[in-house]
């Protein structure tokens, strides 16, 4: 039954699966959260978020959750969100391996997420590139609500493909589709990579899937058949965007790793060492995490 | 984006959905609830468990079920689930319209829930098939276990596959692979599918999934692309099984509903209305029910 795939899957929990939540967490127990994946096999952690403190209170000790992990980890890519240049300037200046820029897709969501335009998110990609590349790091860029909108509604493929011809031109190391609100299904993802690829065969393909709509599963197993590079998944899918009504988790990253594990898709994690941090992260929120794995178990049972 | 494909999806909420419910739902819910859900479009329910009431008592109200249900919608396929020959025949006599007959595909499983071994149930199928065809009725066989057993681990599809040919000499209308514990991945059941419709190009295949390891609509999805000519599912997401540790629900059909409409694959259902029973039951079961539709909404949100 091996697909002969493999597919890196990026820890998001640290940012997107902390951002939303109503428990403060402590900087201490972010750096154990992002230990934790480093034990479990992850290479890449979007750590932190370098939003402004008074819009995001979760991600404001960013700099000290940095200061905890700079050096310590040999190899692993320790990956800050970035709004725009000043969180660009703030990840160089905390000592991220890479920074991840998010741009918009629809309207409404570019202006309640980032005060701005599509046009002007799209076109502030050029100034955090020139940051990136002054401090020598990658820069890749997430386009948000790229398969719908919770104000807007449809988001036409033809308009995120469009972002991502003028994203191209900053060489990004990667470009993600982020499905916000968890309402993709798995052929918009299957062409939406087919069109992205058929823009360019040296940027590196990320899909950010939320389980909301319980077609997250799903929506990952296309993206791999489609030949992506890089998922997002968040351990025990915690999370959920503030901005966003009703959004939820991202894909739980041991949902992900049960189904590809049983498909032969190949990630270099241990699910068992993730279940484990979801049930810590669990008792850290003080309250269940959607994690279906946690929950139910690995199957076949493993010996304790 | 059509896929051009479509399903018949078969209603269980009455049936899976409330056998494994702590409240006692009442048989005038458990009518309501089917015939909201006839409201919703479907043509077959699984209505009632012809199991023995010491055993599970929440279904042992199962003729008063049909009483309430029988003859009032025509054209609508009301199965009752059989666990033996005794059940077969309370079904008949309570004028269900199919018989759907349980074997298993695992031995301890087998034991649990039927008190018999695997090499019995399948030899009862002949008695089963007797009594529906002297009724004038269809009969359907669900292989439970068929995708893995919570107790006996990894089963063979080789062995799935020797059952279906066994079943095959009672002819059945339809034979169903059940995914008793949630453990399947999608190239399982594309494989599952593949093999057993070279077995047969004349009975009808159906599916059961649980969303236990958040594999529910991903499985579902493959089992379209298969060509599968029925899907169960349960409104709300509700069940799970009294002899199967840590079993949740059938995948709820608002879920696979939502995927389906978005993907083009025709089911001839109402979402809307599935959510409102789902909020219905809901509220009868006086707990939140799993189904990610009801939590999250439709997209796009449609006027109210």
């Amino acid at each position: 039954m091996s697909q002969n795939r493999s597919v890196e899957i990026i820890e998001v929990a640290p940012r997107d699966g902390l951002q939303n939540e109503k428990v403060m967490v402590s900087a201490a127990d972010k750096i154990a959260l992002v230990e934790r994946s480093v034990a479990a096999g992850f290479r890449h952690v979007e750590a932190v978020s370098f939003a402004n403190p008074k819009r995001v209170p979760q991600m404001a000790d960013a700099e000290a959750v940095m200061e905890g992990l700079v050096g310590r980890h040999p190899g692993l890519n320790l990956i800050g969100l970035a709004l725009n240049a000043r969180g660009a300037e703030r990840a160089v200046a905390a000592r991220c391996t890479q920074i991840n820029y998010v741009v918009v897709a629809s309207e409404t969501f570019a202006n309640r997420n980032q005060n701005a335009s599509v046009a002007d998110l799209v076109a502030g990609t050029k100034e955090v590139a020139a940051i990136a590349r002054a401090a020598g790091l990658p820069m890749s860029v997430s386009i948000a609500t790229a398969f719908g909108c919770p104000f807007d509604g449809e988001v036409p493929v033809e308009r995120v493909m469009a972002i991502v011809e003028t994203l191209l031109a900053s060489d990004p190391f990667d470009i993600g589709f982020a499905d916000t609100i968890g309402c993709a299904v798995p052929p918009q993802v299957t062409e939406m990579l087919a069109r992205a690829q058929a823009l360019s065969r040296t940027v590196k393909w990320r899909c950010h899937f939320h389980d909301t709509r319980n077609t997250g599963v799903a929506n990952a197993i296309a993206a791999v058949m489609a030949g992506v590079d890089f998922l997002d998944a968040s351990t025990g899918g915690v999370g959920g965007c503030p901005f966003a009504p009703a959004a939820t988790g991202n894909v739980a990253t041991e949902d992900l790793l049960y189904t590809f594990d049983r498909m032969g898709i190949a990630t270099g994690l241990d699910i068992a060492t993730v279940i484990d941090t979801a049930r810590w992260l669990s008792g850290v929120l003080g309250k269940p995490v959607p994690s279906a794995l946690l929950r139910a178990g690995l199957f076949p049972a493993r010996a304790a």
